[in-house]
């Protein structure tokens, strides 16, 4: 028997409980054994839920519960979250989390602790919501050195960027449009700023690459000075605006990991990933690139992540957990600046000696835009010295 | 210490040997153990190969060697394959494969042999080459009822219509050309006719819903007869012509599986895979749709997933097989003719009070392109008496 306890009734929570019930029998089947929900923390009172009778406000209960076996905790953040979840795995209970703030920063200690503990800590729903990504990344490609990763996960800034292309509408108000049908929280910032991105970024690149790359370390630029002229100088060139997490390794062995809108071609299956979708592509050595799609967040789509992790828990897969990461190396980083690339560039007036003019119907007068020749952003700063630059997005090639 | 036999020397399993020994030490970390080649089995001598020393002829030479833990088979076909799998797992040893014939024929059984023998029996590389598909289907999926798994799983067959598109040559001749590069076999029945297709659903299938599916329970139509005409009716309506499995869960439990061409639309992530690569779209009641995305064949993709299934075999993780799956079920397959699509044809002359015409610059004086509304293929069939029918291609929607 395998009882769960979850961490926080809020979207994600509540879809876990939704799944766990109501799809019990199969879940119960394929965990070869019986999974049932046993507790619900939160602090607010749900006295109409179908779940009423499962509420605890002390954490505690759980904690002293032996029949608890599995943690689920979709609190978020780096406070109640990680006590409780260091409390969790010390009681020689699993945890399973959706939080990619938590696991970013303190993902490795937690790993570790768990595995002191002969428990796991499992955490497929912090990164592109329900897609299977961590377990394939870390299983399935395990023979692969892994040599790049770049991804859409940001559903928020995708969904922005469809509908300034498709309905021609500047970024605040498509914004609003994104906040007015639940797609963004009432505050954007972690979205529209590229931390959740970046934190994303950080778990995939500790997976791929095995040790802990910190949120810190990664150089981060978000999305909100992108214009409708900008995605019109894209589709000029046959490309589309995305906010991509990269991270890249180097001969040397360092990492070259950052978050940046990015000019994507749309022959770059990336290019045509649109509205609230995520997709993560992943070079290895020996497979090449593989690509995952999928609906990057929403209540059951991460809902059932957390709940395939469960299951794996549920079976004891004690040697199924991630492939364990290595402390964070502060110097194996290395600066965006240094990765050439070809740019885009936005002039108000003037122009470039630079590899392709564009040329778009609704040009503002004396204003231009360019692709230049693959550089660094030193240089590429060096040739902007003294221009009038209104924008600077990266190409993906 | 982990030793591996690999059984067959021909594409797949050389490469698997290079994988092995060329990455051993990072593949020793992720099992957690020292992995090390210890035969290959061939009929064929090989001298100068690097692996010389490795060869053997008799299958008892690996059978009787208790030191063997991890068997690999990529003989192919149902004949010695099936007999050495079946002395390896009675043997107490894990087997790894890429053979899907095997699998989509004999892998119930199998399955049931390796968990009767404490050990396990993968075989990730058998759909998709390295694209991980079956493990995250299997696991990361495990919370949700599988709806629809629709992919393209042929490589041969998705290059030949690339290259028909693309550099405007018949069918005939983009298969020569497929077969100069080597991305067809001499004999190319099993790609073109839709049986690899075929046996690709099967595994997949089988995972997804839970009871082995057999090849003989799904229609299977291959792509000889595609026209470049057809080509340019499925361009005309923003549409690419490709080869699909497809296995549709039924309200009444039963499953209706199929392979075809299809025509499908560029707006789906389907149509825009070209050229060799494979992906493979799965539908979960929660997460919604999910594709799985890469290059499906190929030395070193395939032996990359090969290998990640000896780590996993390595890791002792009998408890990590697929889901075990259910003894095929005669009454549970719902016949594709029922299934109502939208449909292409294409007549010699005459008409059809149809959805949509299609108009292609190119036509040939008389034919014309429709599209049907959706109905069933029994329903088409009347519709479509008497008149000169040249093609019936289904449309996805």
């Amino acid at each position: 028997m395998v009882k769960v306890a979850i961490l926080g009734f809020g979207v994600v929570g509540s879809g876990v409980a939704e799944v766990i019930t109501g799809n019990g029998a199969g879940i119960s089947k394929k965990a070869d054994d019986l999974v049932e929900l046993k507790y619900i923390l939160d602090v607010r009172d749900f006295p109409d839920s179908p779940f009423a009778q499962n509420f605890v406000k002390d954490f505690a209960a759980i904690e002293n519960d032996p029949e608890v076996n599995v943690v689920v905790e979709t609190i978020g953040g780096v406070g109640a979250a990680l006590d409780f979840t260091e409390r969790a795995l010390k009681a020689g209970k699993s945890v399973v989390s959706s939080n990619k703030e938590l696991v970013a920063t303190h993902g490795r200690r937690l790993l570790d602790l768990a595995a002191e503990n002969n428990v796991v800590y499992l955490f497929e729903a912090s990164v592109g919501g329900g897609i299977p990504i961590l377990r394939p990344l870390s299983e399935c490609m395990a023979a692969n050195d892994i040599l790049e990763i770049c991804g859409i996960v940001n559903g928020t800034a995708n969904y922005i960027f469809t509908r300034m292309v498709q309905d021609g509408i500047p970024f605040e108000e498509a914004l609003r449009g994104a906040q007015a049908n639940g797609y963004a929280e009432q505050n954007p910032t972690a979205d529209v700023e590229g931390m959740d991105t970046c934190r994303k970024l950080c778990i995939l690149s500790s997976i791929a690459f095995g040790w802990h790359l910190l949120p810190e370390q990664v150089p981060t630029t978000g999305i909100t000075k992108i214009t409708l002229a900008d995605e019109a100088y894209a589709a000029a060139c046959g490309m589309r605006i995305k906010l991509l997490g990269r991270a890249i390794a180097q001969e040397d062995g360092s990492v070259c990991p950052f978050v940046e809108p990015h000019f994507v071609s749309l022959q770059d299956p990336l290019g045509g990933v649109e509205d609230v979708f995520n997709a993560i592509k992943v070079k290895g050595d020996a497979v090449g690139d593989v690509m995952f799609y999928g609906r990057g967040a929403g209540k059951l789509p991460t809902a059932s992540a957390v709940v395939a992790d469960v299951i794996a828990a549920a079976r004891k897969l004690t040697r199924a957990g991630y492939h364990p990461w290595q402390a964070n190396r502060p110097d194996s980083v290395m600066p965006s600046d240094k990765l050439a690339s070809r740019w885009y560039v936005r002039l108000a007036e003037g122009g470039l000696s630079a590899e392709e003019k564009l040329t778009i119907d609704q040009a503002v007068a004396g204003e231009s835009g360019w692709i230049t020749e693959a550089m660094t952003r030193p240089e590429l700063n060096k040739m902007l010295e003294g221009k009038a630059v209104l924008s600077v997005i990266r190409v993906l090639d």
